[in-house]
């Protein structure tokens, strides 16, 4: 017989804090209290494994759960010496869900469950308090009336107001007894008017009623949507905990609270919390009264003239105060508790691990470890990486008001305030004059780049969340909000339009770049620490840590702070970036647009210095590291000229014919520029572009070799391979100018050659490929467009709807597909270091600054990850956990 | 020790005709008639092996070679009686290439050699003629100075033109043996004057100079270019004979011809040849004096007056013809021989399998089963399938003189004559005005169709084999010439300009679509011909082959085609080619634009009507043959208006805003079509689409049913799937239309639903996908690009010059690329059968017609290919020499 029912209370219980999965969290943790000996009112925990039955199977339950149920509801009432459904002394339950995640108000609940018209009588008898009864019936018709029958709740808030006006009073508290009792004869009726049905009497259905429901509300629409958003399995399900009601609500010494064994927002080692007296729980969380201080320090921090907990109920404090000690030793983390005080006596309602913020979870863990509380590889895996994200950029203040105009995508985090520019000029131009700027683009090419560096922070109305600014963004470490559909912008009139509201260039907006909102106006900011728990941290995670983790940088300010960030060398500097500066780019379209190979020759000649320029800036930051650089890789059509200045100017800057010019520039128009003539496949068709860029990173090891003493050890990385012969072709190229310039300049030079895998062919081929490849760098962001046969450009317009329907369960852009992208990722592992064992393997892509990306990476045994210079520290944290985790992953398939 | 060479002559021979790869052909086929005891002058062969080693090697030879080189030359003196060097009685010797493939003329060869200013006195004496012997010797200083020395062969013709000016002569034969002997002389001095040594005397320096000459051709330019086009690999190498040498040209009873055993053009088994009384070999190929006819028959159906052979040398002729008959019954293949009579002696200087026309390749093939020569399944593998495309297409006659203005890609095979057209709309206009029409476009959209259709052939100037326009053309049958880049067309002016030369719409060219050339003017065509031996060999390998032939076909005209041609089913009915016709592009267009599902819903249901005749159409001509329909697969954007008449026509038949209709328009570009909004993502967007499409198919088949009493079995393909979810959605959609007509037209509906295996990831996840999916069809040529991250329309810019350098073998567009893509395919099939045993597997890229590819297939395990139309006879001849061949192919990697 499978058993469907976990029962708790009376200092003992079937389950445990283990038993998460199956029970949900807060079922397991009502078990883990009860068998603690601490005051858990007596319940049951129908598993997880009831609702996957329940909706795998029409909405039926297991032949079992009935009697499974009837037994543990009477273990229940022989622990409380009541009855369910007994016009004397009733029992009541409140009937909750609890999955293996928190999912906080997602799902329905139903307190006050089996009253009914008899046992309200009951329950007035037993408390001695008719007034309090029939406001807990009425609280229970309401619930239940909205969560299982669906009569909508404003119904039943229609009907209080009423009364209210009718008595010509404000609030709850001023209605008696008898108000209460019409109350509830007018609710009933008003459920049988809507329903056709009376409402149920008989506490079994009711109790059945609830239970369905609950299991019901895992499939609601708000569930899914919060599931997809958090990365949740459907599968999970949820658990459904019946627990016997304990009241708040009786008196002056009842009450009910949720604290936190340390501050949350801070982490200091302070109880605190709030509570109320004589009041139900959801009172606390409705908002309807203003919550009091738990304790005296509390009240003195805050200001607060109302009375603590600590001074109000001083013995049910202390009380709970041994419990927080109690959980939190046992736990070994920051607990957040639900209480309830029903005439004296403490009774506790549940208990997690504590919400906190960034700030707050480093400061507990460092001194959890300082306590030896727990170790410091607990320490590490208790801090999720993505949130460290908080600590790296400035945010908006959460109590500033915000008058929301728009909503994009997350793209990059981080608050930031500025006018409006609609092109990277004017950008530029507002900044040197002074102001701070909000850059707004369509889209964003490279050739906004300076513009983009100049504003606080970039707003685009298309692309996604790995589109071109969402990427340069945070590479920058640029807040930015992403394709922000709802607004329209008009590049001529310098206006964008949303929701009927037309918003001028120079106007003020803030974005958050956290949440993806647009705001009128400023909102203000809270700027970012680096405290000692964030490095203390940090430290035990790359000492724990086996994958290295280096950045995507080209500029020596992303150098610069990548290094700062604990970045142990680059792992892809993308050459293209360095030649959008308006003194380059004039020659970077002369070369383009040259007709010959002698053009382009002289073209690149006048590149040269500059690159190598550009080079050995960034190797005298990197020192002794390692520095990863990719040959030219875009489409050449990204560098045209569009209007007919620029082309004139690129014409005249030849010695050409601005006709021919136009004629060529025409010509290297692509129709799937992802697919044409880029990467390796230009080195190969202009061999001298890839020799200029050689020539540049040796000569620049030399000058640093020979100015600084530093002996920098350049990777130089070949794009957009598809085959070995196109690597071996290249590969000579690069041995060919290194020897040069090795004669020329009289320098040793130490590097090595390689490549990046991001197409299907590529991770196939990896055998041959490292016959001559000395270094693998996976990049996933073309990997995967190639896998899927998908653009990131161009997936906005239904990656969205392919999440909400399942399709795939996260943005394969942001988080690495395993089941097929990491399966190239695994062919080619396997088959390169086959050939050349000591193969070094890295990751490039986006996906090398997300965790569940580096957990793959870690078990798919790379050397390192490389990711935008913010997101350093979260890698090497998200390493960190992969190490401890034993490489250990669940492939999604 | 190795074995570098193979003797043959006096009756016997180290090697055979089965060594072809050692010996390269002709040397094999040397020492097969040698040991069949033809008179063959006696010789050696120095294997390919050796070949390799020279090149390989920085030119030098393994240290065994030259003592086996001394050996064989002595064997050779002893059964000839000469010596070589000897001034008295000398040995001669010719030296010439001979690879695995046939190379005519590509590489190079040296005749007479022995001769210097000794010997050529011995082989004065020794023939009794002079004038002969410094004929001779001046051959052989030309011959080798050009060949050997580098000394131009314009010099040496200049000396000759400038002897016969001062002599008052107009022919060679004017010449005496005192010219001649002056004319060496001059020959010895030029080349010493142009290389400032002697020219060299000793026979032994002469011999290796020749040899390492003809092995350093393989690597000449014009060698490998033909080895690209022939996909000959570069690994095979050349081997070199060394012969003694016999002579055509001592006289009256001296002669020297090529003759083929039956006619190599229309395939008569009839003695065919030329030949020429007192002439070396090189007089009949070089055209110098008009050769005469071998046979009386011959000759009188050539009404020529020279006489033949047959009457001339009646018994050398007679052994000709018994070595002829001989030759074909021991080789069993019609031979192309080359043969010396030397004062009344036959020598037989070279045998091999001649080249023949389609025509006469099945006429030979089909005689010769009747005659019991070879056996079915020999005649079978004898036929290149690629050949029979010129049975299919209209040629230009050989025999017309040409006027070539550009030349292209010979992209869809045939000849095509008409005026230019600049636009598909002229091309339709002029067609119905009654002209023929050659439609020239910079390159076509789907929106060209009609026009393309309407055109006799079709002419671009940019796109490759695969482009558009090339695979369209295929389609239909039309010829085309893509990519021609030497061409500007200017639409505006109506004009295209070419080397120099301005051509107006409305000039008459003519394209050759099988060999890429434009001419100006009309160049004659010869029609194609459908002859018995045709369908008799069809018939006999359809009795072999085990892969299916299907076709690619939408229109009626192509489906019956295809059928004609023996198609077995349609393997791909593209549904959006249906949507180009005038009457639907506008009610697709409105679809596309409309700004919400209903007003796609309302526009679907205008194309509803259209597309349901299209499906009844195309299944009444295939009867119950089956027919597999891919849903809409294109990006969007393919189908939208693009000037401003057509987006106002929109928005007028859609009753939408111009400008709403013109922003959306904006809004469907995307930056890789390619790579977005297409395939069953649109499905999956908009079901709508596929749900109108579904219907249409079922409804037809309902019809067809009740009308025809037929019963169709589509199989409806879901394209671009990447995942099993995308599939499993889709496939629900299409179940429930299906239940949906079947219910409302009371009939039984049976059907498959499938998939396109078109993106790596779906490759990968075959396994998945074969749970729902009960077909595959492999899409190759989407496979192949997103394998190797290359877009078709973009890969002209750059495939030529990776086939020159050797970075791709073959078009990856044209031959499946085994190694990458293969592998994929492969993989899709185990994983796909691993979960579905009976899974139907075919593909339906291009390479469907390929027979390269087609051997792929067959290994691969497919069920059937699907090609173009006019490729199913050769995907039918290809199918059977694949069953034949057992599957095994060697993989490429």
């Amino acid at each position: 017989m499978n058993k469907w029912i976990y029962a708790f209370g009376g200092g003992a219980a079937d389950g445990n804090s283990d038993m998460r999965n199956l029970l949900g969290g807060k079922g397991a943790n009502l078990a883990e209290m009860s068998a603690l000996g601490l005051p858990v009112p007596p319940g049951f925990t129908l598993t997880t494994e009831v609702c996957n039955h329940y909706t795998g199977n029409g909405d039926s339950y297991p032949d079992e759960l009935a009697g499974q149920v009837a037994d543990a509801l009477q273990a229940v009432e022989n622990i409380i010496g009541a009855k369910f459904g007994d016009a004397a002394n009733p029992l009541l339950v409140s009937v909750r869900s609890g999955s293996r995640a928190s999912m906080p108000g997602m799902m329905d609940t139903v307190l006050n469950l089996g009253l009914n018209d008899e046992t309200v009588k009951g329950l007035a008898a037993a408390s001695g308090d008719e007034r309090f009864a029939y406001d807990s019936y009425r609280r229970f018709i309401q619930m239940y009336g909205d969560v299982v029958l669906g009569v909508g709740h404003h119904h039943f808030e229609d009907i209080l107001a009423l009364a209210k006006e009718d008595k010509d009073v404000a609030l709850d508290t001023d209605l008696d007894a008898d108000d209460w009792k019409a109350i509830c004869t007018e609710f009933k009726d008003k459920v049988e008017a809507e329903l056709g049905a009376p409402f149920p009497q008989d506490p079994e259905d009711q109790l059945w009623g609830a239970i369905g429901a609950v299991f019901g509300s895992w499939m609601n629409d708000r569930a899914i949507i919060y599931r997809r958003l958090h990365d949740i399995p459907g599968d999970w399900g949820t658990a459904v905990n019946v627990q016997s009601m304990v009241f708040g609500n009786m008196g002056d010494q009842s009450a009910t609270g949720v604290c936190f064994t340390r501050n949350p927002s801070t982490g200091e080692n302070a109880f605190y919390g709030e509570y109320l007296i004589n009041a139900q729980g959801e009172d606390v969380v409705a908002g309807i009264r203003t919550p009091m201080p738990l304790t005296i320090a509390e009240a003195e921090a805050g200001h607060s003239r109302l009375p603590s907990m600590e001074e109000n109920l001083p013995e049910m404090f202390a009380e709970l105060s041994n419990v927080r000690e109690k959980l939190e030793r046992h736990y070994k983390d920051m607990q957040d508790m639900e209480f309830t005080v029903q005439e004296g006596k403490l009774w506790m309602l549940q208990t997690r691990g504590g919400k906190r913020t960034a700030k707050a979870a480093l400061k507990i863990a460092v001194e959890m470890v300082a306590d030896g509380l727990v170790s410091r590889e607990e320490a590490i895996q208790r801090i999720d990486p993505l949130q460290l994200d908080q600590l790296l950029h400035p945010t908006l203040d959460p109590d500033a008001p915000r008058h929301v105009v728009a909503k994009g995508l997350p793209a990059s985090p981080g608050a930031a305030c500025g006018r409006i520019a609609f092109s990277a000029s004017d950008a530029e131009a507002m900044t040197e004059a002074g102001d701070k700027v909000i850059l707004v683009r369509i889209e964003t090419s490279p050739e906004d780049i300076g513009g983009m560096h100049a504003a606080e922070g970039i707003l685009t109305t298309r692309g996604g969340m790995t589109s071109h600014a969402a990427v340069v963004a945070r590479g920058m470490g640029r807040p930015c909000v992403a394709g922000a559909g709802d607004i329209r912008v008009d590049y001529r009139a310098g206006t964008m339009l949303t929701r009927g509201q037309t918003i001028n260039a120079g106007e003020i907006i803030t974005i958050d770049g956290s949440r993806g909102e647009v705001m009128l106006g400023e909102v203000k900011t809270i700027n970012p620490e680096m405290i000692g728990d964030f490095g203390t941290l940090m430290e035990w995670a790359d000492s724990v840590r086996e994958l290295g983790v280096r950045t995507n940088a080209e500029t020596p300010e992303d150098a610069a702070t990548a290094v700062k960030f604990g970045a142990e060398g680059i792992g892809l500097c993308r050459t293209e970036h360095m030649f959008f500066d308006p003194a380059r780019i004039i020659h970077m379209r002369e070369m383009i647009l040259a007709g010959d190979e002698d053009g382009r020759r002289a073209a690149l000649a006048k590149l040269l210095p500059y690159q190598r320029e550009d080079f050995t800036e960034l190797f005298r930051i990197m020192k002794s590291l390692p520095v990863t650089v990719r040959l030219l890789d875009p489409p050449l059509n990204e560098f045209l000229p569009t209007s007919d200045a620029e082309l004139n100017a690129v014409a005249e800057a030849a010695g050409a014919d601005p006709l021919e010019v136009r004629a060529r520039a025409a010509s290297l128009q692509e129709s799937n520029p992802m697919l044409g003539l880029r990467g390796c496949r230009l080195g190969i068709m202009h061999p001298e572009i890839y020799e200029m860029q050689c020539r540049a990173i040796f000569e620049a090891v030399a000058l640093v070799a020979k100015e600084d003493g530093e002996t920098v050890s350049p990777e130089v990385m070949i794009p957009l391979v598809s085959s070995a012969q196109e690597f071996d072709i290249l590969h000579e190229l690069v041995d060919r100018v290194a020897a040069e310039v090795s004669a020329s300049e009289g320098v040793e030079l130490d590097y090595m050659t390689g490549t990046m895998i991001e197409l299907p062919r590529a991770a196939l081929r990896a055998g041959e490929i490292a016959e001559g490849a000395e270094f693998f760098s996976y990049g996933t962001n073309d990997l995967t467009q190639t896998t899927f046969g998908l653009s990131r450009d161009d997936s906005g317009s239904f990656l969205d709807a392919y999440q909400q329907q399942n399709i795939f369960e996260k943005d394969p852009f942001v988080t690495i597909d395993q089941a097929g992208v990491g399966e190239l990722v695994r062919i080619a592992t396997e088959r390169g270091r086959a050939t050349r064992p000591g193969l070094k393997l890295g990751i490039c892509g986006e996906h090398g600054g997300d965790p569940a990306s580096i957990h793959f990476c870690q078990e798919a045994g790379l050397d390192y990850v490389s990711c935008s210079p913010y997101r350093v520290p979260i890698a090497r944290l998200a390493a960190a956990q992969a190490a401890l985790a034993g490489g250990k992953v669940v492939v999604d398939a």
